[in-house]
């Protein structure tokens, strides 16, 4: 057997259209660099898999199948949410990380996800310090969310965005010729909880080519009902039609979630989720207008078949480099991405230090929302247009997009203690 | 000006991911027969545009601008939800109709839609014979519903189909990666009041490639809550998880449809639409799962950057054949789609009177559905993978679709004389 150190990769939170072409960009890395790096070992569910001893071989799979991660969504070793506390608080749970890692020859810790999984990241890397046991502890950014600071932009987002961009221009298009005796008002729901990253990138589906009356709901914004309905109205009568793109997140003036305002089900139960139906009402109730609603919810995260290709690109780019920070023996870092160039666009790989992403959240900036509050300006599109360009479709075979299954063969387990999460 | 009699072509009900492409089939074979056909003039939002003298000359568009209708969804000459009396009830309208067509020349009617526009068309053909005007009314089949009787399919719905089935194992892949310690049960709800053709598309997630544990609610199998819970439990509880797709015309056994099962909204409204958060709620009150949930609405139907080539040929096609039948002098026709081989998958198109297509809904076969009522046979799946089957994708500028926009410059107005609809 090698001396080798072998690699633990996790995927962590919510997944996302892109997440296994980082999986793919470290496992690629990792293979061609044979002599010096051991096994990739991949958590089952993520950190639960360190922690339960549940480790996937991926050097069982083959070079097609790893190499068709990078077109295929979702989480490929599956993910989890759950964080660890910090190693004063729950001591137990590190040393049973090095208890896993030391049977395992495991000196690298790659943990792929948000600003959560930053922090645990962050913690694991103290471990070498703090437990004494050696491990290098490499973040690599992964969320929709768009909100990890240092890094331009979070691979997981450019496909979210081009997913909204496309269909709220297509849904557009379909109200549009609809209006004049049916649906004048569409209202498409998206994610976003705290940051307004992804209703942004619905703005993106007007422009000069194709000119779309919209109004766009941020978390940024707190919901002013009056100014809404009346920009509604004025949008309606200039333009037939209007289209609404309302973040998850939107709150109103007492700050309450609008979704959680007050609908109940037919079960009597408070109804959670769902802001679009609740500012459909408002419409409805207001102005009278038929309206028509939608809610993207995981059908944006997952849509690999509309990824955007640069996405794709920085995925497998943060994965690569990753495991090129473990051969510089560095510990607590992260590959960010940084912009070198907007016209023409270009990026490169830089590395931000772990104590300055974890738990920082990055909202959008108020130059980046038009001076109503329901537009973007075009500092925003100038920085959003980079990320939704270019295609990169999976093969299909049968009219479905060909997304790899992989083999997931476990790790034999080195230990007899079981560990209850 | 040239003796040849002009075409009217209208989009007539909801609009589809490939209706613009039949409208590019019309006016190209149109423009290729100058010698023996006029212009084409559509309707401005549809047969409303025949009523009222809003004419738009589509010879003012560019061939590359009419070539690019075949990769553009939604309506380019704007559709309406409007049915037309019968000649009896309503003679005003027909004899305004005839008014229209003479002042401009029109001796085809080409009425692109549903079964309800079937009907209005298959009036129209009588003004020949009742009203003593010369005019060929031939019927173009378009729906996403997929209930037009004789054709074997509809165009629009193959794109559909095929948007939901990917979409499903997208967001089935997310869950599944998710399972362990979040989301266990994906409601999305899809199109079909009367007819689960578009939930049945649902189905092809699942194949032999990507297995994914579905439970599809039909709007033909009455609900049942009980059967349904323990399904649902019984999935989770051996595949970690469950999507379903759920039907908005899903019922209950009283009849009443499950969206309008008593919800009220913030404003205290019942709260129209919305059957997947109905349904997701009852899971979790009755098993406690988490749930996420997603209403695909017009997302589903504008589609076209998934579409699929099977549906644009068919729809080109459809249109192509409309101008020759109209050529060749018939009457109260619609060309229908005729499946002449299942594998390998050979289609043409035929010819179906009017009256036998004219208000007939086909509902999905017993046999399309299993025993258990929650999926679909392997004989459904011989009906739809052909439909689904093939990607024709638009061209993209700047990371969107290139959709075009036409003139839509209107034909001058010949009558003094105002309708009112």
């Amino acid at each position: 057997m090698s001396n080798l150190k072998n690699v633990f990769y996790a995927q962590s939170g919510g997944v996302t259209a892109v997440i296994n072409a980082t999986a793919c960009g470290v496992i690629e890395t990792a293979r061609k660099n044979k002599t010096r790096i051991g096994k990739v070992y991949a958590g089952r569910n993520g950190i639960i898999g360190a922690l339960t001893e549940d480790l996937i071989d991926t050097s069982k799979e083959t070079p097609a199948a790893i190499a068709a991660l990078r077109h295929t969504p979702s989480g490929a070793f599956g993910s989890c949410r759950y964080k660890l506390k910090g190693l004063d608080e729950n001591r137990l749970e590190y040393e049973r990380l090095v208890e896993v890692f030391k049977a395992h020859n495991i000196g690298y810790f790659f943990y792929n996800g948000g600003g959560d999984s930053a922090d645990t990241c962050l913690k694991v890397s103290q471990i070498s310090t703090k437990l004494g046991f050696p491990i290098q502890a490499i973040h690599i950014p992964k969320t929709v969310d768009n909100d990890l600071p240092i890094t331009d932009n979070c691979p997981g987002f450019g496909s979210v965005a081009k997913y909204i961009a496309v269909s709220t221009r297509e849904a557009s298009l379909d109200v549009a010729s609809m209006c004049k005796t049916s649906t004048k008002v569409f209202v498409v729901e998206v994610m976003g909880r705290h940051a307004g990253w992804i209703a942004a990138a619905g703005g993106m589906a007007s422009n000069d080519d194709v000119k779309i009356p919209l109004i766009i709901l941020f978390p940024e914004i707190l919901f002013d009902e009056k100014t809404f309905i009346a920009t509604v109205k004025e949008k309606v009568e200039q333009h037939g039609y209007v289209s609404v793109v309302v973040s998850e997140g939107v709150r109103n003036k007492q700050g309450q979630f609008l979704a959680d305002a007050g609908t109940t089900d037919a079960f009597g139960h408070a109804q959670l989720g769902g802001v679009a139906p609740v500012v459909a009402n408002l419409v409805r109730s207001k102005l009278g207008y038929k309206y028509h609603w939608a809610v993207a919810d995981y059908l944006q995260r997952s849509a690999r078949h509309v990824a955007s290709k640069t996405d794709v690109e920085q995925s497998y780019a943060v994965g690569k480099v990753a495991v090129q920070f473990a051969l510089a023996g560095k510990n607590a870092v992260m590959p960010a991405i940084v912009r070198t160039s907007n016209k023409p666009y270009r990026w490169k790989i830089g590395e931000a230090p772990l104590a300055r992403v974890a738990n920082k959240e990055k909202m959008m900036p108020r130059s980046f929302i038009s001076k109503d509050g329901f537009g973007i300006t075009n500092k925003c599109r100038e920085y959003l247009a980079p990320l939704i360009k270019g295609e990169d479709y999976p093969p299909y075979k049968k009219g479905l997009p060909k997304y790899v299954v992989l083999k997931n063969m476990p790790v034999a387990k080195k230990l007899n203690t079981d560990f209850s999460i």
